[in-house]
């Protein structure tokens, strides 16, 4: 079909066949249709939406752009993605859960883009670590010891790398059958026979309201059903921060924490509630992820999967030996009272001035710096007495301050709402 | 304004500041937005529309983006300007009566494109014929004959050539606010103080309804007059294609007879028409078109026209000096009966297809090839009888007898359209 034509099917409010949306993406993928074409179509898209159907063959298309991994010979894969959050270290915890309790976790990760962080830079202030990791490395270490997380390859879904990049710059990010394609276009490369997702939702998250949340997890779900994996999302709370530690050093210290069973009862929570629905998924009992993280068998795992990957596995059991920056400053209370708001955005943004984040891809990012939140919403607060402290080398120091004096809203009382709002599953 | 944020705020359908249109178009006509960027606008456009305040500021802006041509030294001066047809010889002969009746014509006509021709191609097919013209012979020639057409230059609103380049292969041609900022935008910058517009309707059209075409012209004269120029609209039917010549020197041939006051009623009824509204918009009683037709001083007109710019005068007198192609193919009727339809766009088509138009731009044209229609809308025929002759050198030849067999409907009565639909002036 003549690109022109396609636009206007779409412009016209029509369904394209599966077969001319195969086409179209790979005439994307080997750049045979300009950027304006796409766009056009991107924002044509944004306005009459997908049906199932084609978003099923949307995300199947752009899966198979690229390589895509064949993970079959080594059991229950599980993956595990999460919409994005601030604080949000949830996979180094759930997925040393989940290979201690019988899966295999054989995983690609993202690096952190704007206010928040990834969990590959996060891995990477573990000294020695490796993430970048030959085919066989990856496959060995997930035959071995059950648990492997590499950075994820330019390979995987290329023509959602170039859609997304057109999104971005052209004001359609915010579509549903968009979102979800881009999503389970790359869980689908990645090879996993079982997907886990964390949809997040509020003021912290890309998702505002719980409806929109649940719309999106049952068409990924489905997106993934129709595909022969199995998927679950988990919607959760994404208001303020998850945990009390963001940054990079400071949230792998807080996620061992949490795996020696001593971390916040949020991440705990979350990291659990995910475990269970990525283990039922293999057809292993969900109460095994809460058994693994009680008898430290997931401490131990973490420990052996830091250690394969070349990093220093004595910071498993000596936390402080993650070195954050030397400057601490704290923010205090100007008021006493009960902590009603604390904005997730805005502490994502005060790590991103310390230079923990990057504001474009492939700039460094510093691992030390980070911000440790002692209040959080509900807890009550003298005047004066210390909100949060943060880990800084002078660079951005003023500006953080302020994000987060500002991220604090101190009230008479706080509304608190549960952390995991619901499950969405198969029909 | 951050062209992402410019897009949303359209996506989201809101209502964009005059200053910050002025500032995207500005930055359109320099290259500074990626097309990518401005096709994801266009789409936006196309599904939220625009405001009335919102399509002046986009009109003036284009108008602005490159020469606006300053006519007021000229006195009384009328631009027309057709939505397009099959057979539209209209400007050649409003041109000389607007001229011989008082007003001052100096205008700048574009070429034909696809299946419908241009002012600029027919008037070449008269030998000598010169259209491109220095600024000071146009204006010159403007003074001293009263009437001057000219090759539209580049720099008349190039922004509105950028745009329209990328609407065609976007899929955002059809949207009323993009369409009359178009229109509008190269008649500012050619600087006539009235403007006869002449909006077709109907199957040969751009536009199916009358409906359409009415909104569209409301909003074109609203834009003129929100300029401080005088506008007025007449909406005319174009089923069939207008008179009984298409092609090149085949339609200068018909204008000179109309304006012998020999050419068929449908041309002498639209041009006349058309003419009235010119005259009446700079204080001119619209009878005197009328006068100039019947009293030749129209013929006159354009024979000093012709003279003026270089083309051998003698054709006004004599057209059987255009030269015509010197094959001659005949159409004939497969059934006896009336004819109910004449499909202008075939027609179109098959003179296309013969040569006499390009499909892309700057291809050259057979000014020679053509169709003469012996049958129209409402003819009687024979089993047998010409319906159409075709002027040919052999190219394209075996399809365009098709295309033509094919655009007639012979069958037992026709339903007889009105030509001139109705007149939209400022309220």
């Amino acid at each position: 079909m003549h690109p022109v034509e396609f636009i206007r099917e779409k412009r016209d409010g029509k369904a394209h066949a599966p077969e001319a949306i195969r086409e179209w993406i790979r005439a994307i993928t080997r750049d045979a249709v300009p950027d304006y074409q796409v766009a056009a179509w991107l924002m044509a898209v944004y306005f009459r939406g997908m049906t199932r159907e084609e978003t099923f063959a949307l995300t199947d298309a752009m899966a198979h752009s690229g390589e895509v991994l064949d993970l079959s010979g080594l059991g229950p894969t599980v993956d595990k993605h999460s919409s994005g959050g601030v604080g949000d270290k949830t996979s180094l915890v759930v997925a040393p859960v989940l290979a201690a309790a019988g899966a295999v976790v054989a995983k690609m990760s993202g690096r952190g883009l704007a206010h928040t962080g990834g969990t590959i830079d996060k891995l990477e202030s573990i000294p020695g670590f490796r993430t970048e990791l030959t085919k066989e490395a990856f496959f060995r270490q997930a035959r071995e010891v059950g648990l492997v997380i590499a950075a994820q390859s330019a390979d995987l879904a290329p023509a959602d790398g170039k859609l997304y990049a057109l999104r971005d710059v052209t004001a359609t990010v915010e579509s549903e059958p968009l979102i979800a394609s881009s999503i389970m276009s790359k869980k689908l490369a990645a090879g996993a026979r079982a997907i886990a997702l964390d949809v997040k939702v509020g003021k912290g998250a890309f998702l505002k309201t719980r409806e929109e949340a649940r719309s999106l997890a049952e068409l990924m779900v489905a997106i993934g059903e129709a595909a022969g994996r199995r998927v679950a999302a988990v919607l959760s709370q994404m208001d303020e921060p998850l945990g009390r530690a963001v940054g990079n050093a400071i949230e792998v210290r807080e996620a061992i924490e949490t795996l020696r069973g001593r971390g916040p009862a949020d991440l705990t929570e979350l990291a659990l509630a995910l475990a269970r629905e990525g283990l039922e998924l293999v057809g292993i009992p969900g109460e095994r992820a809460e058994e693994a993280l009680a008898s430290g068998a997931a401490l131990q795992k973490f420990r052996a999967f830091v250690a394969a990957q070349g990093g220093d596995p004595r910071v498993v059991d000596d936390p402080e030996r993650l070195d954050l920056a030397p400057g601490v400053a704290e923010v205090r209370a100007e008021r006493g009272g009960v902590v009603t708001e604390l904005d997730a955005y805005r502490v994502g943004l005060a790590v991103l001035r310390l230079g923990g984040g990057r504001e474009r891809k492939g700039e460094p990012v510093d691992h030390g710096v980070g911000v440790y939140l002692e209040r959080k919403v509900g807890d009550r607060v003298e005047p004066g007495e210390v909100l949060a402290r943060v880990y800084h080398r002078e660079r951005g120091l003023s500006e953080a301050l302020a994000l987060i004096q500002d991220a604090y809203r101190i009230g008479e009382a706080a509304r608190p709402l549960p952390l995991v709002l619901e499950v969405v599953r198969a029909p």
